[in-house]
């Protein structure tokens, strides 16, 4: 019985099992609990300012001196807004708002103090972070060469064979497979327009099969059997993110716990209206009453900021209506336990298929 | 080392293993090529007159003694079709046959001769045919006692839980579990007209916990290690269909088998274009040329009678561009082999991942 992989060498901990690096909902508690248990906890940082970045990391560093990946958001600029098409996002956001009854000053879409990856970098620079993993592109080659040479290892997001010999090909230490069944934004880059639908197995069979970096399967896997199968299927690792998400440490909303809770498998739709990337999430009003909407939303991270100036005034009672309640399509078997305790449960359940033997 | 389960033993098969019934690919040879083998074969029969039926099963009877499944379509007859929208669709059509130089008489839309299972199902009880497998919707429940009684075997197909759920409900003896990695027809019936898109790994783990009959997983198996990646899952079973494609008794033209060859996992799409019902195929040119008519395609069977007049007129040149060219997500990793050979290659090579200490 050995959990000793390429991977687990390459990231330094004892087991090959990542959370995923679920904005909004991944604290630095959860990342640290995650760690400390002996995996790789995520924290995500996609869109945050510098300081904010600088403020997470040194939040998790002060729970765990284990290593934690920081993912980042490895997308172009958006550019500036069609004004004509803005409005008219404005427009289908107010008329959604007043349904609620709600009344907030709608931002202006000039000028957004967007922040991107470059402007993280320096800072995971500085923090002296362990590990960097991104999703929607691939970070510049000479910021991977850097990485590299500061002894951090880095990892790309694929949802297809070409994102993944893409990766590869810029020098990535592992690469992230991305099912079709993970919650959350799609990470695809290459045509994040419609992004491939691939589901995990064949994803992973198809990637172990062509790149020589590690592999680390993501979407779907709920407990130590996904892990398993992962295994089965030649990746090194998995990557876990739905299974976390009613963990004390995760920031969902109470209502958007329960909804998961009480989610099925096809309880969960690919929309791109909250945030302007394709993203899965449980079927709510909002993701209803902005289907006929879709060919407006704006680009990204554009849609995300006004969509969020209208969640944030939602009292609790209609949160789960507006509110991104991203989940895979196996979160209804997510548990409601610590983090450090889905951990530890997940690896006992993939030893028993793994080495039943040494049971 | 022990393929026996509850499956293999309600199936009398020596291993869990199942062809995927491929219909006009999948011959009475390729049936008896994998039954003979020791796992089982599939003849799919759907739609076919019931003296074909007889025709079929008694030649896979002439070449195997072993257990094999006849595949039934489960689907309620189509009803008239509008006239307005037939004639829309003929309008479509010939276009798209004038683009390849084609002259054909489309065929008229009322009274088609369309077999339905209730037609085909008198024959199986006849032949004693062990094994009936079926999509597309559930068997009545007096027609499952009636194989039940005669010692038939039942296996229904789900893409989501509450298929499988409500197949156990009617009573069939196994449930397959068609992720959306998986070639061909979807087998979804509570909602076919937005089918469920649910990855493999999220689907065959979420039946698993909950039905009591043992679960064939489908859909982006290739190999061993898929189906060890399906039994880490809890799954009993397989069921390969695009792993076979490229056999030397496969139907499949020529051309079809270089597409596969040459496919890639983003080559696919969902489309009901050639039938009416949506189904996993490589894209092609008519699936490019149809995508802008989705909204007028025929009800199944009826559009599939219309494109295979057309596509009957096809020159070898062309049968690429009008063929439905299904195929799952992973089809390019479909080996060039004979049937025996595939079962026996996916066994071996799964028995190193489920049993290393044999090897």
């Amino acid at each position: 019985m050995e959990w000793r992989n390429s991977l687990t060498d390459l990231l330094q901990v004892a087991y090959p099992l990542m959370q995923a690096p679920m904005l909004h909902i991944a604290t630095p508690a959860m990342v640290a609990a995650v760690s400390n248990a002996g995996a790789l906890g995520s924290l995500p940082v996609g869109g945050q300012s510098p300081e904010r970045v600088r403020t997470l990391i040194r939040e998790v560093k002060s729970h765990t001196a284990k290593p934690f990946a920081v993912n980042l958001f490895a997308h172009p600029h958006p550019g500036q807004v069609d004004p004509a098409q803005g409005a008219r996002m404005h427009r289908v956001l107010r008329l959604i708002g007043e349904g609620y009854q709600l009344e907030w000053e709608q931002p202006a879409l000039e000028n957004l103090p967007i922040f991107l990856a470059q402007d993280q970098i320096p800072v995971l620079l500085e923090e002296k972070v362990p590990v960097v993993s991104f999703t929607f592109g691939v970070l510049e080659p000479q910021v991977l060469d850097a990485f590299r040479k500061a002894g951090v290892v880095t990892m790309g997001t694929a949802t297809c064979l070409d994102e993944a010999l893409r990766l590869q090909e810029q020098g990535v230490s592992a690469v992230i497979a991305q099912g079709t069944e993970a919650g959350g934004h799609r990470g695809a880059f290459l045509n994040p327009e419609a992004p491939p639908q691939i589901g995990l197995a064949a994803l992973v069979r198809g990637i172990v099969r062509a790149v020589r970096v590690p592999v680390i399967a993501a979407g779907g896997i709920m407990d130590g059997a996904g892990l398993a199968a992962a295994f089965a299927l030649g990746a090194q690792g998995v990557q876990l993110g739905s299974a976390f998400l009613r963990c004390p440490e995760s920031a969902a909303p109470p209502a958007y716990k329960a909804a998961v809770a009480t989610s099925q498998d096809q309880s969960t739709v690919l929309t791109k209206a909250f945030t302007g990337r394709w993203g899965r999430a449980i079927r709510n009003e909002f993701t209803r009453q902005m289907a006929p909407h879709e060919a407006l939303v704006l680009p990204y991270p554009v849609q995300e900021v006004l969509t969020r100036a209208l969640r944030e005034k939602v009292g609790p009672e209609d949160v789960a209506k507006v509110f991104p309640l991203w989940a895979g399509q196996a979160a209804y078997l997510a548990r409601e336990l610590p983090a450090s305790q889905i951990v530890a449960a997940v690896l006992q359940e993939a030893e028993a298929i793994l080495w039943p033997d040494f049971q």
